[in-house]
């Protein structure tokens, strides 16, 4: 008895041995089910000079052949001999032709006629759409798309960018393995301001993700002065963290606990309420400064330096304040138009927006989590986001320090 | 030199010291920079004999003696010679008098022309509309009031029911002081069995609020059989559960970890978006099932038994299912028309939603919030939500315990 | 049928109704099952003035009477027409008598001839001693005692003296109900530093007990500053601070983490053992620091300063060194000698250490206990410590404020 | 200007590339500013073939080629032109020579004329000693030396034996990445119920490792039935586990927590004294069960049952227990001496002892540690025991599925 095998021949090229790359192909294909034979290896023979690597994927089915392509193709491999990519039109406007290849967050490239197109707007989990006549492709969410759109189906002609893990140490490698609060902090938060500074230098822009924990720490006055000095280029937030900043410049507390004794000011538990009544009164936060109702905190020093904020719906919201955009699916656009430009992203203590943008961002844009909870920066990676510093500590800790040393006041 | 003095005098009833009312009461004033004088005092001589107290509150400042007239309120307190309660008119849509009164999610009278008129629809953190043509008073949002309603405003002429601790034992006073993983958790299930069972058998509703975990640790088995044996009324929701759920039925795995063998699919990570599109496919979750497309989970379950669901959408939602609501203010609006006659409110590792529906659910219904953070059930005691069962264990623990009991299966 | 009832008469002084401690006492009392009759109370009229509560206990058994006498014992309460404290003796070395009389933490008097003695060494959970020649009673540990001594047995003839709430608000009032790092720290700990200076002004004792942690996070460098300022006065720890305080000074790692550069050392798994083993080679810490192989670091600094320390074993320690008490009934009374005269304790993410020198302080000693898991600060409180100050943080980031608070160099 | 170099040829066998051996050398040398020429490489073709690498490690300093070495021989390399392993004697009683070698936890071989001979009892942070009479090595601790021992010292002639990632998947593969509490935990157990039942067949021996919380949870019955049924081969705890399971044994509670009813009691702070006292006073756990006073529970069925217990004493006993061995080095040499045959160990719910067992435990013992705290599993596996299967969940749950499992009661 004869048994038909599916196989396909790939290539993989560069520092595929001490990122990991080989490995992860090796241990995927096997855990799919399928064997491999190494048709050509090349071992750089030190450590500057790159592999290579030629391989035969053979499978008993052409289902674990085709996850295994898969597994190949976003580790960086190219499939030999490879056709152009696939197209099908949307059945109907907001869904997906069903074979749709699903993006990840790398830089991909789709074959058109032999030539490799880059697809644009990398997003992950999107669909690719192609346009014949502009000769362009891009990532596209699926409630975007139309019927008739032409999408990108199966997964051949298409062609991932690995980020090789970096020779040079650098910040954003240092605590990749592991979050601990029991590493040092400082050493972390001085090699992030250094990127900071580079990434300032160079033009790039800083996104701050921010939670309401920043409000209820008495930390919204660092944030202020990083705005003012000019480290925050855009913020994403929700209701809260602007309703508890809004409390504070109006009232001295945030949640009802006041900022300077600590306690909890038993009418507090309005407060919040009343900062929204009141901004909704005036029409909106602008209004509000410019009418000098408000006159200092994040959202105030974000209106006067012309800093974009974005503040997305939650279904706790109280209120909600009338920037506050309330569809999340109208929300998610207005981000994807801010992040463009953005080289860092910091994400302080909110897990909801941290994993919604964590969601939108292409691979190469460098995220700082920072959370006390090391859950939370576990799950953020755990999603798919890479190429993320992980800071376990508090957000009153991490701001003040990195303020500290952003301003050259440092204290020690 | 003369000081001017504010003073009022309240009255309060019942078990109020060993209900910890007056020692709060005491407190909160003293907290605020106010003194007291009490008038009259009579302690229960025993344990069944209610008490009585009546006591000046004296200020400096009219501002601290509204503040503790505020605590003494929120404590049941009665304020002698009180008048009837004010009202203003709404200045605009969406926005309350400037001096409006914020609710509590305890039951709330409000006194028109000498007469206590109860407060419909008792939500936290809304204002209190008055139809003078009908005779009615509720609570209502901020975003829905219209140019010209009447909403009151100060806090004179209005009396709040406080939950007095019962002297009885029962389940939801058995862990409130502690929520530790380290206290005999099937004594507590057990426990709220026999409370399920009770709300039940009067015809009481019961609301399950689930995060994604559910489906991720394989125990959307164990809610699918709650469901069928009547003991889910109704199911609030993210995308996530919907998705992963959906994803199980249709391909095995949650986020693409095969639920039979615990291994990551390496394809899986597209199954979810899969899942999504191929319900988008068939225009909804109903025509999925009546397609026989969709056959098992907890989705399904709903639909085949007709349990209403409400997934609300988040910022960080893929797709979403087309079931999604994704304006979270109209979310919370159908939440709002589901919680009537709901009695039990299971919260099951989720602390968005768990909030979200903590901050619509007035004080009389009962929480059970499940999580394995610690940090998560002391969160959601903190914003207010009393009468609260803290469990903290895994999900799948609980659900499958909780199922045991329930089918009187309990294997031990 | 008449049912025997057993009685026995109370009293009550103080601010028992805002301090909680009538409440408790009706809470308790029911909670056994008994009743009482309040057969004189007198509300104080002000804030200023104290209450008075004549009570009754009631119960149907001479158990639940025991039981509800002991509760009233521990908040305070004198047991009217008391008899005289009652003694047994040791039936054999290291036994306590089968109905011995189990210490708290709280200040204890024993009547004997109708005369209140105080009870020396408060410590709980130990027995009571009495020296009928010299006139003197003190706690004492139950591996202690000797065939004959007399121990106090059942519950009569002793008094606790209660700590009533103050009512001038303070740092460790601060946050005792909500150890939240959701709430700002810096207040905390400019109140802890307040009340260090007034400790130390008035010539009391601060104990630091600190983990492995302070130096994994590079913060030994802040705890040599605090002692070279003299503001600790004994540090109690495990091996493990030692060794890798020692290894910083020595290899520049803790546990084999690089601290000026935050990588692994690969070799470095060695170099804690081999820190150990060079100061057991010089003999002692003091030798090597003699000898000039120890140079910084937190035991170099205890040792040039005369700072006494306790090194208690345990049973995951590597080596030891050779200042490391492996016994460790001999550690806990080695450090029962050093806690005299000690003020404040600070207890620095160190959960096995901080409940053990929790188990010996009496009340009246501040606690401050810092870790980034919220449980341990709960579970210390659980175990009966009182008068503690939680902070939620990580201990590089309050022992950087703290230094920088107390060396007046806050760089904000 | 010329440059010395440092070079040594090392060689590596087996599946190197997709058990990570090799990225893992070639990442360490260049961590330590090494590098590397490969001489000779050959991949093996598919999964089932062994790979080859011949590798020259050159470095700048004679200090960087030993720690590259060190790397090397931890991954499994052989050096080539290796010499014998060398020895010094021990300069004095219980200290090792300065450049001693420190073991790993995995099997050893030292090369004695040219001959390599296993080194006997494996254990992690040891010294190696050479008998050349007998002709004998094994591992041991600094402790124990006496002057004159002949101890390996520098790390030539010495090999290690890598444990290869094991192709077929197993359950100790099967979370070793993540240690989620949202992964399905069934499949984890039943898993584990397999090995148990596999280890058992053949002889094997299982040491439970465990904490007070199985008392605290009135988890003590599934551990007794463990135990019965022959599922537990020798047990290890602290002081706490014994005096709260013999606490529940004489008065039904746990910490004071009645076990029945889940309420404080509050004269039970005195049960766990009284139940230390009542041992105490008999003499010894066997003595109260002998005697009719200790009639269940985990150390009554131990006793029962003849399975041997190790109580290790830690500084916060209360007690202790007769049977506590309060010096630490006196119970690791006890537990040194039970781990002989153990081939599963479960380490329940604490840290303490799981990190002081996990130190003593050769790599090739499987641990299973489940704690609710997802750092306790992480550390324990960041202090160097790998092998380890981790389960986020509560204690009640794990121990009542893994007997509901066991005895074929599964209850589903």
């Amino acid at each position: 008895m004869t048994q038909q095998l599916y196989q396909q021949t790939i290539e993989l090229r560069g520092h595929i041995v001490d990122s990991l790359i080989l490995p992860q192909l090796m241990d995927g294909i096997m855990d799919l089910g399928g064997n491999y034979e190494v048709e050509e290896f090349e071992l750089g023979r030190n450590k500057t000079e790159p592999s290579y690597c030629r391989m035969r994927i053979i499978a008993t089915t052409d289902r674990i052949l085709m996850d295994a392509l898969l597994v190949a193709q976003r580790l960086g491999a190219v499939i030999l001999s490879d056709a152009d990519a696939k197209f099908e039109p949307v059945p109907r406007d907001g869904v997906f032709p069903l074979d749709f290849y699903a993006t990840t967050n790398l830089q991909t490239h789709i074959r058109i006629n032999g030539v490799w197109l880059p697809v644009d707007k990398t997003e992950m989990d999107c669909g690719i759409i192609y346009d014949a006549e502009k000769g362009t492709a891009e990532c596209i969410p699926m409630t975007k798309v139309k019927k008739g759109d032409l999408l990108a189906v199966g997964h051949s002609g298409i062609r991932l960018e690995v980020l090789e893990r970096e020779r040079q140490r650098e910040i954003f490698g240092f605590m990749n393995s592991a979050v601990s609060s029991e590493k040092p902090k400082e050493l972390a938060i001085s090699g992030l301001v250094e990127e900071i500074k580079h990434v300032k230098a160079r033009g790039g822009k800083i996104l701050l993700v921010g939670g309401p924990a920043i409000a209820h720490t008495g930390s919204a006055k660092y944030v202020s002065r990083l705005i003012e000095m000019g480290f925050v280029d855009v913020l994403f937030a929700g209701n809260a963290l602007g309703v508890h900043d809004i409390e504070t410049a109006l009232y001295g507390t945030s949640l009802g606990v006041s900022l300077s004794s600590g306690l909890n000011a038993e009418h507090g538990h309005q407060h919040h309420l009343k900062a929204i009544n009141t901004i909704r009164y005036y029409g909106s936060i602008a209004q509000a400064v410019e009418q000098g109702v408000l006159k200092s905190g994040i959202m105030y020093t974000c209106t006067k330096h012309n800093i974009p904020f974005v503040l997305c719906g939650s279904i706790r919201d109280d209120g909600p304040l009338p920037e506050v955009i309330t569809d999340v699916l109208v929300a998610q656009d207005v981000m994807r138009e801010h992040l463009e430009g953005v080289e860092i992203t910091l994400m302080v203590s909110t897990m909801l927006h941290s994993i919604a943008v964590g969601n939108l961002l292409p691979a190469r844009v460098r995220l700082v989590c920072v959370d006390i909870n090391p859950t939370v920066v576990t799950k953020l990676a755990d999603r798919g986001s890479n190429q993320a510093l992980g800071i376990v500590t508090d957000v009153e800790s991490f701001l003040g320090e990195l303020y500290r040393q952003l301003s050259g006041n440092n204290g020690n």
